[in-house]
């Protein structure tokens, strides 16, 4: 029999259909380590082809012979271009447009064709993340910006064609209904309780301990409650802090060493998964309010998205968080005592 | 330059960005039509293998050999189950969840494995649309029911590895939140407006014309101003009418050609490409609501949804619905005119 299950952040359903799942281990790929080229002529990331990508946002020095360690530039094909003003106009009584203004940034993640984050030392996923946090702070001082999403497309499946290890960022002119939509539920909770409704999710999946995958001093990661899909696993602070523009140097070792060890698990687990991950954070505007958590949602694209989903919004998951997070804790406790694959 | 377009039935932006697209003709899959039997051993779908899939729900008679034009049986690996109650449990004070109640059906298209919509007669796709009603009409009086919802996944891409044509129906005991957020937004405009908020897009796209795709006595086909993705299309009567329960024969038997029409224009001009329709129907609670339009939109699977999609709700859609249909347009009059593909 299947559970409905309901996101307390969201409010929506999920619908929890375990009897046509796989098992965890089935759902690895075959062929894992792909071999890639550390350099390919055509790729504008890597160390040499500087000059097929527009010019550098920001760039942070690594060692030679690449001499960088993480760059940033302008999408070549941006989704949105930094001039004008988000003015709306109206196209008869009903229909309402702007120009396209904001910011569309890739963030090349090394100078290395095939050096994914599961083979990084965590100084090189802290360089990362520091160049995500410069980029945020640099942006949200524009007044035109509204919000403010980092996220990182790994695979054909995830919807990136470019292996080159690589994440995004896009700054658009509107708030996103979904954040819109996160904040109506988050402060009704604060007003009920007064309380931030994500860090009452992070203790209560505490004191439930069973979709909890790992905890570190300031960081938990866990399978959520009601998981959208097989493997969703969130890496969120253990204390209040709204948005991702406010990690401490400290808090950023740390996350690096989080993310690199829980990217690391899905790869060798699933057999190098294409997924999206998202850092998701407080609107520009609400970053000092009581009512958010930013946390990183890791989004493995084990199975399609199809028309029940696009036409509900409601999904159906095949496998419970608590059996996943169970397969990953194992899975480490595996690596932890050298007997991985 | 891009522009942002606001959705006016979900107040959601969509981002246009069209300088990342490929023209129209450029969507065309090679190696079309696909050759498949018209009998697989190994399908539950096919003539012959009836005990392969659950008792029947539904048979609407056809010519012998099979005897059978559509069959609807419960899905074998149903994602509801029809016994018990959609009580809330409450587990702690932020986790809530129910049974898996509620209906998750097969609607097998026809005898023949690879006798797709675009290659049917209108009188076998009215079958199919009567079954569609039919089993609708059985399910809404099950008072645990609050809201059915019919779509088809067809190919990989779309979310299916079975390639018998087939769609699905699954009842639910839940309001999806998208179904409750179009409310909230037509309501408002009836109060507003004193009227049907999907009515009124209708007529401005009929009064725009540009996004047009064809028009009969009671159907417009249209690319909607703020479609999500590359040809999306919306099928929608062109009077008001809540519920896909209250088509008459008449308004099928239109709606069949209409139909099959569309399914086989994208058919040719796209390749037989990856697709997801979703009947979109007023709740079973607001059939007689003056608030919404049922209809049909068909979401053709040419792009990945990626981070960007997942992690804000807004969509980057690289074609503008203008381009999409004006082709479209052209492609149909080509077929008119003998010279199609």
């Amino acid at each position: 029999m299947s559970v409905i299950r309901q996101d307390p952040t969201t409010k929506e359903w999920v619908i929890m259909a375990t009897e046509r799942a796989k098992r965890p281990h089935e759902f690895k790929k075959p062929g894992v380590p792909r071999s890639l080229e550390t350099y390919e002529k055509a790729c504008p990331f890597c160390a040499g082809n500087e000059t097929l990508t527009p010019p550098e946002v920001l760039r942070m020095d690594g060692p030679q012979p690449a001499g960088w360690a993480v760059r940033v530039v302008p999408n070549r094909f941006s989704a949105l271009r930094m001039d004008g003003e988000p003015r709306r106009r109206e196209i008869g009584p009903l229909f309402r447009e702007m120009e396209g203004v904001g910011y569309h940034e890739v963030i090349v993640e090394g100078p290395g064709h095939n050096r994914l984050i599961p083979m990084m030392t965590d100084a090189e996923v802290e360089g990362i993340l520091l160049a995500y946090q410069r980029r945020y702070l640099a942006l949200r001082d524009d007044s035109r910006v509204r919000y403010i999403i980092i996220f990182k497309n790994h695979g054909e499946g995830a919807g990136t064609s470019l292996e080159h290890p690589h994440s995004q960022l896009l700054a658009t002119p509107i708030a996103p209904m979904q954040i819109r939509r996160k904040y109506d539920v988050a402060i009704g909770h604060y007003d009920d309780t007064g309380r931030c409704l994500y860090c009452d999710v992070v203790d209560e999946e505490q004191r439930a301990k069973i979709r909890i995958v790992t905890e570190t001093e300031r960081f938990v990661v866990f399978h959520p409650f009601a998981s959208r899909l097989p493997f969703e696993t969130w890496i969120a602070p253990k204390h209040h802090q709204p948005s991702f523009g406010q990690l401490t140097r400290e808090d950023m070792e740390e996350l690096a060493r989080v993310l690199r060890e829980c990217l690391r698990a899905l790869y060798q687990a699933l057999g190098d998964p294409d997924f999206n991950y998202i850092v998701h954070t407080a609107p520009v505007e609400g970053e000092t309010h009581p009512y958010y958590l930013w946390h990183i949602q890791i989004l493995p694209r084990l199975a399609m998205i199809a028309g029940f989903e696009l036409g509900s919004g409601i999904s159906i998951n095949t496998m419970l968080p608590e059996e996943s997070a169970a397969f990953m804790r194992d899975f480490s406790a595996g690596i932890a005592r050298g007997n991985a694959t």
